[in-house]
């Protein structure tokens, strides 16, 4: 058996982010239904469709390598979908929710910024230039999404904007 | 049934987090003798030390907050962890495995910097001042530990470098 390189860990690591993306585009809706505040609903939504065009940008970096486009259980999302799932079950109904809710996606979107960060580099090291805008694109929308979460935090822990939301 | 409070939500995460700083505190040696570098070997074990200073601080926002210190199983790092594993076995003996590592820890800082950002948002919210900067060393830590691992990771990842390593 061939020894494993940077190469198969890049493809391993596609899969991951590639499972990962999927289960999000998933838990989103669920999301959005749960939100209490009109903006985290619509926040959560925008980012399902930015989630759409990420697994697109993914299926090109498959496309780049000639393998077909598949996911691997990635445990660590599942985890983090998990506490997310709790948090909708332990918080429904409460103030409380959405300042929740709004975490579990910031733990969502910091996966994903180590997973872009590691493709990025190890991209460049194996020689697949082409792959790279792809994923600086991916890693560009989650820093944005990260960084709007934290304004929504900021608005929702407020008990002032809550009750008017 | 009182109605759940951003409180709970603190102290809920802070569990969290409690419980993950203590799994990452048993999973960096095994991490540190499975690197093939020194210089991941080494990284690993400082970032250890640095873990259980963190826990001692957790332990002195939970004083400040009168609860007694005890972990709440965190799915997402077991998830995280349970990846850094399968790595660990899969890339075993092969040049890419510090690779590895390295970006596994990479996911490990990400959820902790997620956690932080939302518990010192939530400490100045809910008045809770001298937990946040307790807080804020932790957060500090875990971004300049991401920074080293990202120039760890060019360093393994640059054959020239691997093989002086």
């Amino acid at each position: 058996m061939a020894e494993k390189t940077l190469n198969d860990l890049f493809v391993d690591t596609l899969k991951d982010i590639y499972f990962a993306e999927k289960q999000i585009l998933k838990a989103l809706p669920k999301m959005a239904r749960a939100a209490q505040s009109e903006e985290g609903a619509a926040g959560f939504l925008i980012h399902r469709d930015e989630t759409l065009a990420q697994i697109k940008r993914l299926e090109q970096v498959f496309e780049l390598i000639a393998k077909p486009a598949r996911g691997k259980t990635c445990e660590a999302i599942q985890g983090i979908i998990a506490e997310g799932e709790e948090i909708m079950e332990d918080y429904k109904g409460s103030a409380a929710l959405d300042a929740g809710l709004i975490s579990s996606a910031q733990a969502v979107e910091h996966y994903e910024i180590a997973r872009y960060g590691t493709l990025i580099s190890w991209a460049e090291h194996i020689g697949l230039e082409d792959a790279v805008p792809l994923l600086e694109a991916n890693l560009a929308e989650e820093v944005a999404t990260d960084a709007k979460l934290t304004k929504l935090a900021e608005a929702v822990a407020n008990p002032k904007n809550a009750v008017s939301a």
